[in-house]
């Protein structure tokens, strides 16, 4: 069993180094916002968070790599010390992109010499660190994207040859699918790896619902955008309709127009016609919101999300398999994982006798547990093989630089 | 019935007017901050609130007493056309207070003079203006106990003659009480007056828990001072610690310490010291959390709180009933409501089939479910018949110029 | 010589009273920007500067009128402590207006019992407080206009009866007059008063150039402003277009176009015509500057200003006579004095030999000489008898609402 | 002469190229603050200013090298057209280092090929491509600077081998050198090369005046800091004092405490011991003028420097003569050319009779003509022969990471 976590260990590791292999070495250290990281630092953090955790605290006599990197890498662990300002990270030019792989290379090197001996609850660790690296590189993959968004000359990370025609067929047909309801069981269980805030597992009780069978799309959207979407308040929460009027929001991000005023979106693969008949994506739960009540409908809680989601295979759909271009499409549409991850109307808030494990890897959920919203079923740039049903991931409702959309709900 | 009605309407006006007696024109006008009115501003836009949806929509014929008030006195009805900017309200000297007070009396004649032909429609919305001026009746007294912290003379409101002394008895033991667990039901149902964020009823799955039989008292919170509660980051949310260091909070809001050391607390009977035995007030929710981390405890969702409230009497306890000198004391200790708002851990978000009601009066409430946490159980300042079981006040995490405290939970 | 000082000193005192009597206590108390100050502010800040400086300093024992006031009333001298902050003086509601005007009857009083054993450095320090006095009351003017201008119903602080019809008659022709040249002399000499910025008099030298007759009008602004004055970057310094496009500048402040695209302008009789005629008013230095390159000229350096302006007599022109409406007019226009401030090209710095008098007294001018641009000549609302030709008055480049205008200059 | 022409311009390419070489692509690309620019920004810049304004104005059928790099490398020029943001020149990753320095080298190509046919405004405006290239190679040194003293690891630009000995000499006695007085003339007059904005030569009057026979040194402001220069305000010009407290400033920038209590200072020779004897540096207008203020003295007018400084040789002193370690110190001391760049006391604005050039390059200085402050005598990181008696360096009052020193001066 140590072995298949090892493989699936190194395997972890290699996509990120593939990942990064487009990047050269200022791609890899601009911050382009606070919210972002340089994917230099997404790359020494993790490996940080290895050699802190697993080497530091269960090899013993392992020395660090440099003494300086647990300042520089930590992100927010408050019982590891203090650590350089987040909105910063851009700054550090020195190590250089070079000098990380070299860290990586060392400390997985230092791991391979102790694998035998290392005891259970690093085991666990390696785990834990092999979710982590996973979601790193989804973030990455999202701040590079929104780096190379900010460059005038757009350019792709991934150039595909040719502009890829839209698809002509049309977008298929929403349906209304019932979901279970009066009481029922959420949340993980099990001995399957799960963040701790995927549980305990509990019930709640739910009212009839029923899910649209696909997220909304691109075509969709512009329906909302023609119907003066962004310029009548009363589709929108209070908050949300103060944001549109200060960020003069007009459309999802990374959308702009040409000078035929058709709508183009800059993804990993450059800049692209929008395609009607894929996912919306890049949008801000205000707007997910908005669209929902200009609808006439509204967003799923997470509850409803997951027990619809837990009969179904959670590796299906178009998730990341390889470093490659990905953008959201029409074709994983019939999965409710992948794509997009889809705003929930749910406050990330603890589940019923939720309590944050011990030590530094205690701070990894809990304490995020204000103001954010939850999302569900991961993303065409989630890693396949890391998500759930029961898995949580939240933003703030104004973000939107990872790969959002929706499904809409209804009361039945 | 309409009497009765007509009673309490004018019993609610008269307190208004009332609350203002200690208040000069000045006083009346300034903006302490963005999220505080003018009591001016209270006065008048309540008035404009039963002239718009009263008196212009059900009574043929009857003209504006002030054709600029409508854009003054709208506080945030979309529906309603454009309006002075919130932050803005403190710059508007003119129309005065005595104007102000003409218009609330022009308009309380001319709803008597048409009073017995008020469609039904227009006495529900009589009885939702007096719902609507008790919730301003609260928010004038702690916007005015915000302007007079502001002045380094300290003035206060309701001077009392001499310093009370602060009680010699001990803050009582604090005992957990279980609470009812299972399918509950919660939310307002039936013909009385409630919000429409109070419903729809609908059922709940609830693990067992216990309520604390008094809110957290000054004497515990300076317990959690000395014990380095606001320096010790482990305690806190991640928003909660990053608007600490912020904003510098070493203390509740209004609280400050004399030459001697001892903790002062500003109210709207001035400068006095601290009652150890009072319940803590004045606490964001960041500090509500904290404290229950600190004490190894919960807040109490709201579900949890309403269930143990419902078979009490909404009605006990320290609240408002008259002009005068408010502050929370130990003597409403053993009621659920009155003294302090306490801080759930639920964010406010519709309830399962809410539907906002049509046309402006539907912006009440819906529009403002995102960001904010519920509050429960009323303060010293909410006036004495307005709070129910079932009643849902909400404020951003960060905001604590309400009488805002906490009762602890946990699971059993 | 004391008495005529004493006739002086008592029509000050008055002439600020009457400047304050139609305002209220609401009207005197509200802030309308860090920039600006309350009336009643201005009203005990003066008071206090007589109360420190000669009551306290020169009057064995003299008792303050409240000890909080130093604290309060204290605008900027370090050397008397600490105090309540610029950007927070509206805060301060009680004392009230009334409360206020008693202190400042009360100073006058102990200033009148104590006058006849004044030293003689006292009585210097009541001319000072004279002139202090005009300076606050001018600024009380143009602080009311701000406040009121922010009210969107427009309150006139002196209605005038009927909307002034726009004279028919045109605006008089500028000439070019030539200024004396070579070695010159500027600054204060003599025994009169003079701020001690304006000095020591000392040469310049200066090649030939010329001032023009008049200030520039509203009618020239208005060709400005169709030539694209306020798009074309072109005209504007650096720091100047910026400023317009941050604040999204397009007219002097105050302007306003009416349904028909005619310009008004408020002002301190209300909202009314611009009358082209008329010099134009509340423009920055930015604005000066843009105006002057845009017409081929430049603005006259201070010391090119001073030389004309010394042969002229300083109490001629449109300057503050009484409380009454007062408004840039085309009346005064043949006077180099009154109307308007009229922006120099001067940053406002020490003059050769310039030294800080010792004491609180001297922190009047010197600290301010950075940043800061200088202008001559009064306005419509200094005092009569207050400017002279050495007179430097000084704001920051974008500033604007002082009557601040501008008179072109070219080299020959 | 064009001979010598092309020698100095292929030395001040060739020494740019030399200054870059310790940069990764990383370093190189990356903005510590909104007033730096990343090395390659002023790589292409300087590049992008010879192949618009002489390749395109003067070359028939030059084809640009990037149809992007106008927008993205144009800095201030409005004539121009849009350009990429200022505050955003650190998010271009792309293109690379290398294909700027391809850029370069292209560039550098075509002039060669067309030199012999280039008209004299051609050639006029390589003298000025020349004096723009040098000007930006100290703005890339001090912006590298800037950048890596944001690095908590405090890598050195080029590293010297060991940590220079403190040497015991002592700090020269400064003596008082009185200058000319009268009627003066300064500003640039004759054929050689210089800057718009430092003529027209023209006369001046001034009073009996001395300069100090050396700048400041760090031993005098440890002597400052340590007689509580920074926290006593009345040494400080008032937007100074507000500078203090808002940013914290407790000692010029760069320097920082060991452990013992002994200053540091960063450079681009890394974290050294603060050596007594060299001229302070990284200290703004505020800092020199509260530092003149606390001795008594004051700093010099543009005049005056300049008129003293006439007779010198410009070339002399501590200034850049290849790429290699620079750093203030107290060899050249006896020169008033070198080491710091000399705050003087001028407001930076227009000479009489200044008229800024036609077209684009008519941009370059006039409008920079406001809230700057002049200062004199280049620095350490100055390209030695660029600097002249009548040269104009111009900074905002709080800036101080150039190589920013002062000189005292007084009234004599
Ligand atoms: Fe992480
Ligand atoms: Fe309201
Ligand atoms: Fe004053
Ligand atoms: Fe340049």
């Amino acid at each position: 069993m140590t072995r298949a976590l090892r493989d699936r260990f190194l395997a972890a590791r290699k996509l990120t180094i593939d990942l990064v292999k487009p990047l050269s070495d200022a791609d890899a250290t601009v911050q382009s916002m606070p919210d972002a990281s340089p994917a230099k630092w997404h790359l020494a953090h993790v490996t940080w968070f290895l050699e802190t955790f697993i080497l530091r605290d269960h090899v013993p006599g392992y020395k660090a790599f440099d003494d300086d990197f647990a300042y520089l890498f930590n992100s927010y662990y408050e019982a590891e010390g203090a650590r350089h300002a987040r909105a910063a990270r851009g700054l550090i030019t020195r190590p250089s992109l070079t000098v990380v792989q070299t860290y990586r290379a060392h400390v997985e090197a230092a791991l391979d010499a102790h694998w035998n001996n290392l005891p259970e609850t690093a085991l666990e660790l390696v785990e834990l660190g092999i979710q982590h690296e996973q979601q790193h590189q989804e973030l990455l993959l999202t701040d590079i994207l929104h780096l190379f968004a900010q460059n005038p000359t757009f350019p792709a990370y991934w150039p595909e040859p040719v502009m890829r025609a839209v698809p002509d067929q049309q977008t298929r047909t929403a349906q209304w699918l019932a979901g279970p309801t009066g009481v029922q069981s959420i949340g993980h269980a099990g001995s399957d790896f799960a963040f701790d805030c995927e549980g305990p597992r509990h019930e709640v009780f739910l009212k009839p619902f029923a899910l649209s069978s696909r997220t909304v799309s691109n075509g969709d959207w512009m329906q909302f955008i023609d119907d003066n979407g962004y310029t009548e308040p009363r589709h929108w929460l209070s908050d949300g309709w103060a944001w549109v009027q200060r960020e003069r929001v007009e459309a999802p991000l990374y959308w702009q127009k040409d000078r035929d005023g058709r709508w183009l979106s800059f993804g990993l693969d450059g800049l692209r016609a929008v395609d009607p008949s894929a996912p919306v994506t890049h949008i801000s739960l205000y707007e997910a919101d908005a669209y929902a009540s200009w609808a006439g409908a509204r967003l799923p809680t997470e509850a409803e999300w997951e027990v619809c989601a837990a009969p179904e295979d959670a590796s299906a759909g178009n998730q990341l398999d390889a470093a490659g271009p990905v953008r959201p499409n029409a074709d994983g549409a019939d999965s409710l994982f992948g794509n997009v991850w889809q705003w929930t109307g749910s406050a990330y808030r603890p589940y019923p006798g939720f309590r944050a494990a011990a030590g530094a890897v205690g701070e990894y959920n809990g304490k995020f547990m204000s103001g954010q919203f939850v999302l569900r079923g991961g993303s065409c740039a989630t890693p396949r093989g890391h998500v759930r049903a029961s898995y949580r991931n939240f933003f703030y409702p104004h973000q939107r630089w990872q790969f959002t959309g929706l499904r809409l709900a209804r009361d039945v």
